[in-house]
This record gives C-alpha cells, sequence and structure tokens, in this order.
C-alpha cells in the first residue's frame, strides 16, 4: 500500500497551515513511515497513519499558551514540564485534537500524547509512533540508518536505541530529563531480557 | 585536620574484617574524601567520615541476601531493584549498621542509605559521602582528575558531573538505570540555574 493512499477522515489542507511547511513535511514522513511500521508489526495502520500526521499538532505553541492549555485541560504539570513545557506538546496537543480536527480515537490521542518522553505503558500504535517520529525519512542524524533498518528487524531493540539517544542527548544539551523517559527505557531493557534479546 | 586522626566511635578491626581489604581501602579513601570535602562545604566532619568509612557495609553481600534482607527490613524493593538487587547494598547497609556496628545516628544512615543511586532529597552530608565514593583517591577513570578539583571548587556542578557519569555507564552497561538517579541529576540541574551556574 502507498502511504500517500492512505484515506483518514481529516481536513489536510487545514492541517498543513496550522503546522507551517516544515513541520507539515515532516509530519507527512511520520505518518508515512509509522504506516509502515504498523504493516510490519501489524498494528491498525489508518490509526499509524494519523497519529504520525497529527502527532506535532500543538509543536508550534509557545511555553506559556502549552503551560496554559494544560492547566485548562487539568493535564499533570510536573517539576519537569514547568521547567521544559515544550515537552507539554504532546499531551496538549491530544487535548486539543478532539476539539479542533475531530479526531477522538482514544488510541490515536494516547499515541500522541507520550510520543515525546515515552512511558512505560505504551501501545504497540503509540511505541510505532514514538519510532516513526525519530526515524521518518527527513530526519539526519549519526546513526539514524542504522535505526532505520534495525526499526523493521527488532522494534524493541530500535526504541531502546531510539530512547537511548534521546537521553544521551537530553544530558548532553543540560536540559531536564523526564523520568517516564527512563521508565520507558527500563522497561525496553526488562522486555529484551526476557526475551533473550 | 589527618584524616587518620579521626577518632570515630567504631570497631575498625572488625570493620577491617568485615569488608576484607579492597573494601576497606576504599572505604578509608572515601571517609578521608568526605573528610575533606566536609571541612571545605562546612559539614559535620566527623559525621562524614564515619559515614565513609561505613557505607559499603552491605557490599559484599550476594543478591539473595540483599533481597532477603531488604524484605526482612520491610525497605522497598521497586521493578528496578528487584532486577538489579546490588542497588540495595546502600540501604540494606543502613538497616543493618545500627544493628551489627551500633550506628543509630540518622544524619550518617540517611546519606548511607541513598549513596549509590543518589535522590533528589539528600543532604549536605548525604552529597559527600556520594561525591567522595566516586572521586576517592584509589578510583581511576577517564575525567577522575577532573572532577577531584571541580569537587572543591563546585560542589554542585561536580555532583552533577558524577551522576552524568553514572547514569552515561549505566546506560552504556545496559543497566537498568534507577529514577532516583534521574531525579537528583534534575535536582541538581535546577540547582544549578537557579543559581546561574
Amino acid at each position: 500500500m502507498n502511504a500517500s493512499s492512505m484515506n483518514v477522515d481529516l481536513d489536510q489542507e487545514r492541517l498543513r497551515k496550522h503546522l507551517g511547511p516544515e513541520l507539515y513535511r515532516h509530519s507527512l514522513g511520520v505518518a508515512e513511515t509509522a504506516l509502515e511500521l504498523a504493516e510490519r508489526y501489524g498494528a491498525d495502520k489508518r490509526r499509524a497513519y494519523l497519529a504520525g500526521l497529527v502527532h506535532d499538532y500543538a509543536k508550534n505553541l509557545s511555553a506559556e499558551r502549552l503551560l496554559a492549555l494544560a492547566s485548562h485541560f487539568g493535564l499533570p504539570i510536573d517539576r519537569i514540564t514547568r521547567a521544559e513545557p515544550r515537552l507539554l506538546h504532546a499531551p496538549v496537543g491530544a487535548a486539543l485534537l478532539p476539539l479542533e480536527m475531530k479526531i477522538t480515537d482514544a488510541a490515536v490521542l494516547n499515541a500522541i500524547a507520550c510520543h515525546t518522553t515515552g512511558s512505560s505503558r505504551m501501545s504497540l500504535l503509540a511505541r510505532i509512533v514514538y519510532l516513526a517520529d525519530v526515524i521518518e525519512p527527513s530526519r539526519d542524524y549519526p546513526g539514524v540508518e542504522r535505526l532505520r533498518q534495525e526499526a523493521f528487524q527488532d522494534l524493541t531493540g530500535a526504541l531502546l536505541a531510539a530512547v537511548e539517544n534521546t537521553i544521551g542527548s537530553v544530558l548532553a544539551r543540560g536540559l531536564l530529563l523526564h523520568p517516564r523517559s527512563v521508565s520507558f527505557r527500563n522497561q525496553l531493557l526488562l522486555e529484551k531480557r526476557m526475551i533473550g534479546g
């Protein structure tokens, strides 16, 4: 199946204007990669494509707006997200999408809500969106090509490598490290050990 | 003050036999370094020296014994410590010391209990023991000399570098990363930001 043929019930022109050209291109890349991963691992392809398209819906919002919206929607604001409000674009996006884009599928919204930090309890769909986000075609960083290959061979191993990349990058840049990223990494490591991977 | 002149109420010969020669030598190094750091930063020197001496009291116990003792003492065993029981040597040591070495000083015991993972709520004494553990004279790894110097110039900065070393090493070795280490690191980073460090 060609990714661009995936018909989702969404005003894509409105989304393109909302995201701007660069973020829309990234989002199309995530959607297509998520679709391919869903096909490979037996997840719902339509949900994967849709979640990829809209995962960064709140990405362009300012830190002040993200904090205000998180508060408005009653989303938890911990000391990490208070200091690094950009992490809130994931759960705030999931809260805005039912209202602004009529997306109400809980599986899709959950995947979007945890696509930045990850979490120890992520569905297959959520894991696919997380991974697609960091390997979609426009991503370019050392090791991305190897990660793209591993993504289609060993989902858990590729996710582990991806979240460890992120943790290393967060430490190197002197940013706060969200505990959910660490829970996600530990969960993946435990799963690898269980399957002897 | 000469470290070896510090008179602590402890049967050092019994401790030496309990720890074995290598661990006893490390413990003396931690005690002396903790004493120097306590002098530098205005912490209680006797407590720092004593905590250094006995911080690894339970280090030689087997994983099975650590889990059994943690259970016996009602210490929390989470999924991380269940999979990596060696992390329990810190809190188990703090639980054994009142019974076996007559150490009952809560400040000393608290410092010992969190010397391995760290935590977001550590006293000055606990921070000193944590740092002394990784810079004492017998430690030898890339960057230790620089860390030794920083330890006496910028306690928060040196602790941040130390815990980030540990996190990097845990990731590289494929071990589970305890969330308290990450809380400790985030806390230190927030403190650095507050003081504009």
